[in-house]
């Protein structure tokens, strides 16, 4: 997508896979800045700091981090070894561990001096096939946009929650795919952007939309209960961190409580996630998946900028303050319309099909 | 309830009902400071900087702001004007009109000259009534606790949104109310504060608690829909600026998504109000009751403390992001256990039953 006008993704190679670039997502909305990693270590300590953030990134970061480690660690033990700890960083992403396991599966049947430039080509075109799963989400997803601007002849009023644009997958976004291709072909639309506490994700799809224009209202995460009930809201699109096989989701935190102000109002309500995000040995959200508790920090303090314009990081809460800071929740199957995936579009509940 | 260990109310008279004294809520939980307030005008001025807020409390607030305008005007055509003034600040909330009508139908049989002294000893009157009230609803409330730790012999989990606390009331609280008087009674308890965007009004609740000693943990609004799927919450306390005859509530935007989420988790939910707040009018909460909508500064700014510990305010967004910011939604009452008011403990549904 393109930022100052000039198409960007977030995250690529240079010097012949030696290093990879990415976008410090802490540093938006305020400043785009990228910054380049040369060791697996730079990379890892860029997910654990969320400057590299979003589950379909994560999945291409873990393996160019995976790559990275291969010009110093080439034996089956040094590679599973880094293979952990990369998981390590964020486990409720399935498609960090896929990732990762991608380019390990890719590496091992070749010999040692051979798997860092195996490896670089490998995950070239994993990069590539990310950047084509996300628009076939996008051309899905706009499918259903498309359905109800054909219905309503009005601009179609979609709810996110979390960031699941552009800047969390290489290209197009996962949640925000369909509402960039269904605005590229013309489609009226209106995004209602949550904020997203506590990190307010919500800023960077806020900056995400305005860099290509797309029509779009910030609204604290209490509001879109409200805008539902008002039927202000047509589609709520969201990401998921993980999908089980009987479709429940782990989500941003908060993609719960939307999910049942849409379900109390029916208004239709899309999960997006590709293959990659699946766990098909989980069968229940609830009990199997461990939900990441983050920093408190991220309560206690919040970064905007000062009175001369520049960034800088406020106090809400004294340290004194308990808090309690979980980073996503489980929204079950049958709250959900449908997961949109990049082979297509299925009942939450029916996942296994597309799949079989 | 205490400040720094002092006794202390929201509101006071002095000079014998000339002016009237609040905590100013704005400076909360940052600075502790009272102003003093001689003419109606300032007292409106305060209610629409939400200097001074909470239901219960504008309900007194509005009263006293009626009684200082009897200094000047006493005549049936100039009370009438300050009436509609006072109530336009904050149509939403059936309090401040029922507080200001309960003054003005009190002084109108009476002698033009007699206005003020009488306003004076009917809002003293008034104001005591109010702290009588809430702590009827402590009482019922606590009893609700009390059920719940004889049931589970843990502390109870209780959570809240919004800033129903006794700096909303006179004193004691709406919905925290149940809360005090049960701490006082022992009955080992916890509370989830949700943060309450866009105002941030959790921190007021936090502070509220803290100075009791009330153990409690802060929580983004985006937490509680997963607190209670892990069976974290054993009940949820909420007030309502404005309940309909047949039992919806108009209440803190993302009360709704809360009273989902315990409806869908079997975790009791109850909302608290006074007489003051029950609208016998309205019939249908979601077509009838107007949503307040605030300034979107709330949502574009945030306030805290700097690196010198001074409250400073920082921008989140810029001026050219489209922000929306209604402060209220409805919760219908099929989503409510039961409502709590000064006569006792009803369903939502049955409401007109204990004012039969």
């Amino acid at each position: 997508m393109k930022v100052n006008g000039i198409p960007t993704r977030s995250i690529w190679s240079t010097d012949n896979g030696q290093a990879v670039v990415i976008i410090d997502q802490t540093q938006l909305p305020y400043r785009f800045e990228t910054k380049e990693f040369r060791t697996w270590q730079e990379v890892k300590e860029a997910i654990e700091r969320m400057q590299v953030r979003g589950s379909s990134l994560l999945g291409i970061a873990g393996a160019w981090a995976m790559v990275l480690a291969m010009k110093d660690v080439q034996d089956d033990e040094g590679i599973h070894r880094v293979r952990s700890a990369l998981i390590a960083t964020r486990p409720i992403v399935a498609e960090l561990q896929w990732g990762v396991d991608q380019v390990v599966k890719h590496v091992l049947p070749l010999a040692e001096h051979e798997r860092f430039v195996a490896g670089v080509k490998f995950v070239e075109r994993l990069t590539q096939a990310n950047v084509i799963a996300n628009r076939a989400i996008g051309e899905y997803g706009a499918q259903i946009i498309a359905q109800i601007y054909a219905q309503t002849r009005k601009p179609v009023n979609i709810l996110t929650h979390g960031d699941p644009g552009w800047l969390g997958t290489v290209d197009y976004g996962s949640a925000l795919s369909p509402v960039y291709i269904a605005f590229e072909k013309g489609i009226p639309l209106h995004v209602w952007v949550d904020e997203t506490r506590p990190r307010n994700q919500g800023l960077l799809t806020s900056w995400e939309l305005s860099e290509v224009g797309v029509p779009h209202t910030l609204i604290c995460d209490n509001a879109g209960g409200l805008l539902m009930q008002q039927r202000a809201v047509d589609l709520v699109l969201v990401g998921a961190a993980r999908v089980t096989k009987v479709g429940d989701i782990a989500a941003k935190v908060g993609t719960y409580l939307k999910a049942l102000a849409a379900y109390d109002t029916d208004v239709p309500f899309y999960a997006v996630a590709s293959t990659g995000g699946i766990d098909w040995t989980m069968s229940d959200g609830l009990h199997e998946i461990e939900i990441e508790q983050r920093d408190c920090d991220e309560l206690r303090y919040v970064k905007g900028l000062n009175a001369e314009a520049e960034p800088v990081r406020i106090q809400l809460l004294g340290e004194n303050v308990s808090v309690e800071n979980p980073a996503f929740d489980i929204t079950p199957a049958r709250l959900i319309t449908g997961l949109i995936t990049e082979r297509g579009v299925c009942s939450a509940q029916n996942i296994a099909q597309i799949y079989s």
